[in-house]
C-alpha cells in the first residue's frame, strides 16, 4: 500500500497495443493496492510529426504557439491510456497539465515548474481512481499553455512525486536501470541496485542518457526517491537515493563516457590578467558550452597556454572564434582536434580514498592509453583520450575495479 | 470597421499550404481595420485519425477520455493558424475551448454551450490581435474537457459572435454560398444573396448541408448575421438574416432534396385511440428518426392506414419492428419502400400566397412525376416521388418558378 508516481515515455507509448501493454503494467500496480498516478509523454514520433506541420507553416514559429501545438501530443496519450485502463475495469481520469494545474512560468518551450495543487489528484486517488497526467506541459499564470521542453515528461513525475509526497516516482525506460558502464562496449556491465543523487547526476551529464539531469536534481532537492526500470522487462531497475551507510562501502559506481567532445588549444598568449575571460568570452557569447578547461603558464613565466573541450558540433564555430580572439591578442598559435573522447570514474566513495586516480591512471599507461587531459571533483575523474582509445580504456577501468562483481573492493 | 468572427472548417485548413491561405484571408480581413475572431476545426482526416487510434485501444471509449482526445484536433488547428498570421507580421493567440471558458454541460461527446466568457477576447482585440478559437469543444463546472460533437465548430462561431454581439458571423466552406438547388442536379441553380433563418433551416434540414442545423437556429434566437462563403473563391455568399421588406418579394427561395429517404407502410390498423402512439413509440425507442407521418381512416371507419418515413440506413430496423408491431395489434399488412427521395419548395413568401402547392403539383403531373406523399408547413411543401423522378423533379421546380432569374416571380 503506498503512492506511487509512474512516469512512461515516448517509446513505451508508442502504439496503441504497447498503451495497453502500460495499461496492464499500472492495472496490475493498482491492483495490489497501491495508489498510482501515471505521467505520459507523446507517442514516440508524435512530436516529431507536429514540429514537421510547424515547420510547413514557418520557420520562426511563435514561441507561445509552439507549446500550444506541442501539448496535444501528451494529450492524445492521456486520453488513450485512461480508456485503456478502464476497459481493464481499472476506474481512471486523466488530465492536461493545465487542468492538474501544474503551474509554470511563462518561459515558452523551456518553462520551469513552480508549483503543483494536488486536490483533484487527492479526490481522484480517494475514489479508487488512476490518475493519468500528460507530462512536459503545465500552464503560466494567465492560464497560456506551456511546455518544459522536449524529455521533460520526466521532470513532471518528479514534480509531481514531490508534491504528492509519493513514496516512490518510477521512471520506466527502454533499458533495464542504471549500468556500471554501456553494456554495448563491457558486455559484463552490471545492472546497479542503487546509486547515489550524485552520482547519477554525473552519469547522466557524461551521456549515460537514461533521466534528464533537470529531473534527477529535482529529485534530490525534493528528496523523492527515483527508481528506473524497465517497461517492457520485468525487474527491480535502479533506486537513486541519498547516500547511505551501504553505499559507502562502493568506491566507484559506474564508468561514464562521451564520444560527442572535440578540444581547442591556445598556446603563446601573453599572460596578463582577465586573459581568460578575453578568450573565453566570445566563446560563451555564441552560446557554445565549455565543459573542462586547462591552463598552463609556460616556463618564462611571460605567456600561457590554454586548452578547452567543447561539444563535438561546436567545434568548428570555436575554432573560428578562437582563431579571430589569436590574432586580436597576440597569441602565438590556435590548434585543435575533434576526434577525442573524455572517460570518466564516478563514486561517491572516491571521497574517502586517495589512491583511485592513479590507479586509474597507471591502468590506463599499462595499456598504451595516451592521456590528454585529466580534470577531478569530489566524486570523479574523468581523463580525455583520442577517440580510438575509447572502448580499451572503458573496458580496461571496468576491468581494473572490478566493477562486474558486486560490492567491489 | 467592424468585429467579425470567422469559422473554417476541416477541408479549408486540410493541409499546411491551406492554412497559410486562410492566414492570408484572416489577414486581408484585419489589414482592412476589421476585428477578427476565427474560430477553427481540425485539419480535415485528423478527427478520423484520432478515432482510429481509439478503436485500436477499445470499442467502448470512455466519452469523458474521447474529449480529451478529439480536442487535440482543434489545438493543432490554432496553434499552426496563429503561427502562420504571426509570420504575416499580424499578431495573433490561440485559445482552447476551455481557455476561453466557453461553458458547457456535461455530456461528453454531445455538449451544449452555456455561456462564454469574452475578457481575454476583448483584451486581446483592443490590443490589435487576431483570436484564435479552437471550435467543437468547451469544457463543464469542473473543468472537464467536452466537445459539441461532430461539426459544432459552427455552433462555437455562433456563440461566438452572439456573446461578442459581432456585426456578422462568415462561416468559409467549401461551397460559395446557398444556392436555389444543387448545382450538380440543376446547373443554373442561382447562388442567394440572401435567405431568412426560417428558409435556411428548411434547406439545411433537407440535405443541403451547408451549415449545422443547430448552429443556425441558435444564430436565429440570438440574432447573429450568418453569412456562408468560399473560403476558395472570391466572393459575397450568402447572408442569412431575419425576414426583411425585399425578401417578402421572393415567393420560393430554393428547392431541396433528400435521397435518404425511405418509407413505411402498415394498413388496416384496427383504429382505437392512441394507435399512432402504439405504432411509433416501438420505433422512436430504437432511436429511429421519424420524419413525415400521414394518417388515413379506411372508407369503412374501423381500420386506419398510416405510412412514415425513415433515414434510409433505419430501414430495415424499422420495418422489422414495424412487422412485430402489425402483429402484436392485428393489422392486415405492413409494406415499405426505400427507393424514394422527398423534393420541397421552401419560401418565406409562401405563407401570403395559396397557389404555390397547385402549381407545383400540376408542374409534376405535366411531366408525370407521380407523388407518394405530401407534407406542408408554413414555409415549405414536399413531396415524396420515386427515386428515378429526383432530377427531373427538382429540374421542372426550378424551371417553373425561375428561380435561375434574380428576384424571381
Amino acid at each position: 500500500m503506498a503512492l506511487i508516481v509512474q512516469k512512461y515515455g515516448g517509446t513505451s507509448v508508442a502504439s496503441p497495443e504497447r498503451i495497453g501493454h502500460v495499461a496492464d503494467k499500472v492495472a496490475g500496480w493498482r491492483s495490489k493496492g497501491n495508489d498510482v498516478v501515471v505521467v505520459v509523454s507523446a507517442m514516440s514520433g508524435e512530436t516529431d510529426r507536429l514540429l514537421s506541420l510547424a515547420g510547413a507553416i514557418t520557420d520562426s514559429q511563435s514561441p507561445r504557439e509552439l507549446d500550444v501545438l506541442l501539448a496535444t501530443g501528451e494529450q492524445v496519450t492521456i486520453a488513450l491510456l485512461s480508456m485503456a485502463l478502464e476497459d481493464r475495469g481499472c476506474p481512471a481520469r486523466s488530465y492536461t497539465g493545465a487542468q492538474v494545474h501544474i503551474r509554470t512560468d511563462s518561459a515558452h518551450n523551456k518553462a520551469r515548474i513552480r508549483g503543483i495543487e494536488d486536490k483533484h489528484i487527492h479526490t481522484d486517488l480517494a475514489a479508487g481512481r488512476v490518475v493519468v497526467v500528460a507530462g512536459f506541459q503545465g500552464a503560466d499564470d494567465h492560464g497560456n499553455i506551456t511546455t518544459l521542453g522536449r524529455g521533460g515528461s520526466d521532470t513532471t513525475a518528479v514534480a509531481l512525486a514531490a508534491a504528492l509526497k509519493a513514496d516512490e516516482c518510477q521512471i520506466y525506460t527502454d533499458v533495464a536501470g542504471v549500468y556500471t558502464t554501456d553494456p554495448r562496449v563491457v558486455p559484463e556491465a552490471r545492472l546497479l541496485d542503487r546509486i547515489t543523487f550524485e552520482e547519477m547526476l554525473e552519469m547522466a551529464s557524461l551521456g549515460s542518457r537514461v533521466l534528464q539531469i533537470r529531473s534527477v536534481s529535482f529529485a534530490g532537492r525534493y528528496n523523492v526517491p527515483l527508481r528506473v526500470l524497465s517497461s517492457f522487462e520485468e525487474g527491480e531497475g535502479t533506486l537513486i537515493t541519498y547516500e547511505d551507510e551501504t553505499m559507502e562501502q562502493a568506491l566507484i559506481s559506474g564508468i561514464a563516457f562521451n564520444r560527442d567532445e572535440a578540444k581547442l588549444t591556445i598556446v603563446g598568449v601573453p599572460d596578463t590578467p582577465g586573459v581568460a575571460h578575453r578568450l573565453l568570452g566570445p566563446i560563451a557569447k555564441a552560446n557554445i558550452e565549455v565543459d573542462m578547461i586547462l591552463q598552463n603558464v609556460a616556463p618564462d613565466g611571460t605567456t600561457t597556454d590554454f586548452t578547452f573541450t567543447v561539444n563535438r558540433n561546436d567545434y568548428k564555430k570555436a575554432l573560428t572564434i578562437l582563431e579571430k580572439t589569436a590574432k586580436a591578442m597576440g597569441a602565438r598559435e590556435v590548434s585543435g582536434d575533434d576526434k577525442i573522447v573524455k572517460i570518466s570514474l564516478v563514486g561517491v566513495g572516491m571521497r574517502s580514498h586517495a589512491g583511485i586516480a592513479s590507479t586509474m591512471f597507471e591502468a590506463l599507461a599499462n595499456e598504451g592509453v595516451n592521456i590528454r587531459m585529466i580534470s577531478t571533483s569530489e566524486i570523479k575523474v574523468s581523463v580525455v583520450v583520442d577517440e580510438k582509445y575509447l572502448e580499451l580504456g572503458v573496458r580496461t577501468l571496468h576491468d581494473t575495479f572490478k566493477l562486474a562483481q558486486p560490492d567491489s573492493i
